[in-house]
C-alpha cells in the first residue's frame, strides 16, 4: 500500500519548495518498493492516512492531529525552531539531517572564515575601502590556535578540515562524553569538555568558532565573560544559531577591540532587522545565514533512507534526544 | 678567514633592515665556522673582499664593481626585477629564495581566494555594505574547476592545497618539461602544456589562478584573448606579478561581466597608485603585495645555507637561469 507522506516547510519560495518536492518524490521512488505520495498540504488525504513527515521549519501546528504520524524527517540540520513548536505531536520519533554535503560546506565557510581572520584579509578590505596600501605582519597557520565549540558532525568535520591545512585546533564538548556512549573522539585535534576545560581552551585560541547545537544549556554562552577570557583582538566565527550570542555583549567586545573581527552567519532574528549594528560595524562580517545550506541532491537520499528503513521497520537513523535538543 | 657578505635591498623601513641583518647573521654564524662579516653597505671593506651578496631588490647598481663576487643570494621568489637590471654583474650565479614555508603562505592566500569565490563571500561583502540577505545558490568544490598557472614550486604548494580540499585542478606548464630535466609532475592534479593545453584548460576553468614567473615569455600573458576564453563570470587570482596582466583588458572584461571577480595581489606599479580604478572596482579585491611575504625566521637559514655551500664548494641551491628568468 502507499505511504502518504506530507512535505511540510517555510521554504523561500515557491520554487525552493516544487525543487524539494522534486527531489524528494525521485528519491523515494525506488526507496519504498511499496509506493509513495508526497503531499504538499493537508486535506489531500485523510489525516489518519499520514504516517511519515518531511519537514523544514514547518509552521508551527503543521503536525497537529495526525494519529498514526510515526516519523518526521527534518531537512535542516538545526532542529531546534522544529522543537519549540509546542504542538509537536509527543512521543513522535524526530530525525535530523546529516548530510555529508552539508558538513563539507560548513568546512568550507569555516575555512574561508579563519584564513580570513588569520592573513588580514578583512583588514585588506577595509583598507582597499580606504585606499590605503599596507602589508601586515605574517604568521604562520601554526602560531593561530583555533577553538572550535561543538564536536558533532559538524564540529568534528570543520576541526579535521583546519587541523589538515595546519592549524592547532582544539574541539570543546559541553559534556564528557559517557563511556561507551558511542561518541567518536574527533581524530587529529585535541578535546577538552566542560566549563573547565572551556576556561583553558578560551585563553590559549585566537579563533572561536561556534557550532553548537542550539539547546537551553546553550543559549547565551557567547556572553561579555565568555568573551572577556579570549585573548585581545581574537575573531569570532558563529556559524551555528543567532541565540548562543548576546548581541549587546558582542558589539561592546567589538567597540573595545576585545574581539578583533567577527563572522556571523546566524542571527536572534532572521534574515537580521535592517536597523541592526551589525550590518554597519566595519569589524563584523555578514552572511545570510549560508555557511552550509541542505544540498536537494544528496539530502532528498538521506530522508528517502530514513522513510524506507521506517516502511521496513529497520533502525531510524540521526534521531534527536528531545530532552536534550540535538 | 671571514667571508665578507653584503646584505643588499629596499626594505620597507629602517626596522625591516634590522630585522633581517639580525636574522641573517644569526644564522650565518653557524653556517660558517670560519667566520663572516655582514655588511649593511659598501665602502666598510674594500670591494675586492666582497665575496657573496644577500639582496632584496636591491636598487639598481647596488652590485657593480665587486670583482670578487661569487653568488648573488635573494631573499625574495620573484626575481625579475633583480635580473632587469643591466649593471648587474654577468657570469656571476644568482640563487633565489624557495622558502616551504613561503610557499605555504602563498597556498593559504590562493585557498582563501578559491573559498571566496567558489562559496561568494565577494557577494556576501557587497550585499551587506548594501544592507541585503540574499543567500547564493551552493554548489560543491568538485564542481568548480580551477587552473593553476605555473607548476613550480608555488604553483605546485598551491596546486596540491586546492586539490586537497576538494577541487579539481589543472596546472599549466608553458613548455612540456623536457625528458630528466628534473622537473617533477605535481602529484596528485592534472597537468598540461604549451598554447593547445592552455586553450582546453580555460575553456573548463571557473578560476585562473597566476603564479607564472615574470619572463618575457609571460609578460601581458593574461589579455582580452586569455579571458575571453574562460567561460563567462570565472574568477581570477593573480599572485604573481602585476605585469603579467593587461590592466586595460582585465578591467574590460570585469566591467562586461566576462570575468565575474578580481582578486590581485600585484600591480605593475606598487604600490597601487590612488587613482587606479581597481582600488574602487566592486569586483575586484586589491591587497597589498602580502599573498606571501618570505619569512626571516626561515629564509634567513635557507640563504646561509647557501653561502656556506659556496664557502665549502659545495653545490649552490635554486640557482636562477639568467636566459629564461627562473
Amino acid at each position: 500500500m502507499p505511504m502518504n507522506i506530507l512535505l511540510a516547510g517555510s521554504f523561500d519560495d515557491e520554487a525552493e519548495h516544487r525543487q524539494w518536492a522534486a527531489a524528494l518524490d525521485a528519491a523515494l521512488r525506488p526507496a519504498l518498493p511499496g509506493g509513495h505520495r508526497l503531499l504538499s498540504a493537508r486535506g489531500e488525504v485523510p489525516d489518519e492516512t499520514i504516517a511519515a513527515a518531511i519537514v523544514a521549519n514547518p509552521p508551527p501546528g503543521s503536525l497537529q492531529g495526525l494519529p498514526q504520524l510515526r516519523l518526521i524527517q527534518s531537512l535542516w540540520a538545526g532542529v531546534d525552531r522544529l522543537l519549540a513548536d509546542a504542538t509537536l505531536p509527543p512521543g513522535v520519533p524526530v530525525a535530523r539531517m546529516v548530510d555529508p554535503m552539508m558538513n563539507e560546506a560548513m568546512a568550507e565557510t569555516a575555512l574561508w572564515a579563519v584564513l580570513a581572520l588569520h592573513r588580514g584579509f578583512f583588514t585588506y578590505a577595509r583598507q582597499q575601502a580606504a585606499g590605503r596600501w599596507q602589508p601586515l605582519a605574517q604568521r604562520r597557520a601554526d602560531e593561530l590556535p583555533v577553538l572550535v565549540l561543538g564536536a558533532g558532525q559538524m564540529g568534528g568535520t570543520v576541526a579535521r578540515r583546519l587541523a589538515a591545512n595546519g592549524y592547532p585546533v582544539t574541539v570543546w564538548r559541553r559534556q564528557a562524553p559517557a563511556a561507551g556512549a558511542g561518541q567518536a573522539a574527533v581524530n587529529a585535534v585535541h578535546e577538552v569538555h566542560g566549563p573547565d576545560g572551556l576556561g583553558t581552551a578560551l585563553a590559549g585560541a585566537q579563533v572561536l568558532l561556534n557550532l553548537l547545537p542550539l539547546t537551553p544549556e546553550t543559549r547565551g554562552l557567547i556572553n561579555a565573560r565568555l568573551l572577556a577570557a579570549l585573548p585581545r583582538g581574537a575573531g569570532l566565527v558563529n556559524l551555528a544559531r543567532g541565540a548562543h550570542v548576546l548581541d549587546a555583549d558582542l558589539l561592546a567586545a567589538l567597540d573595545a577591540g576585545q574581539i578583533g573581527h567577527a563572522v556571523l552567519d546566524v542571527f536572534s532574528t532572521e534574515p537580521l532587522p535592517a536597523d541592526h549594528r551589525y550590518w554597519q560595524h566595519p569589524q563584523v562580517s555578514v552572511l545570510p545565514h549560508a555557511a552550509a545550506m541542505t544540498d536537494a541532491r544528496t539530502a532528498a537520499a538521506i530522508a528517502a533512507a530514513n522513510i524506507a528503513a521506517l516502511a521496513a521497520g529497520r533502525p531510524i537513523a540521526n534521531l534527536v534526544q528531545r530532552a536534550t535538543g540535538y
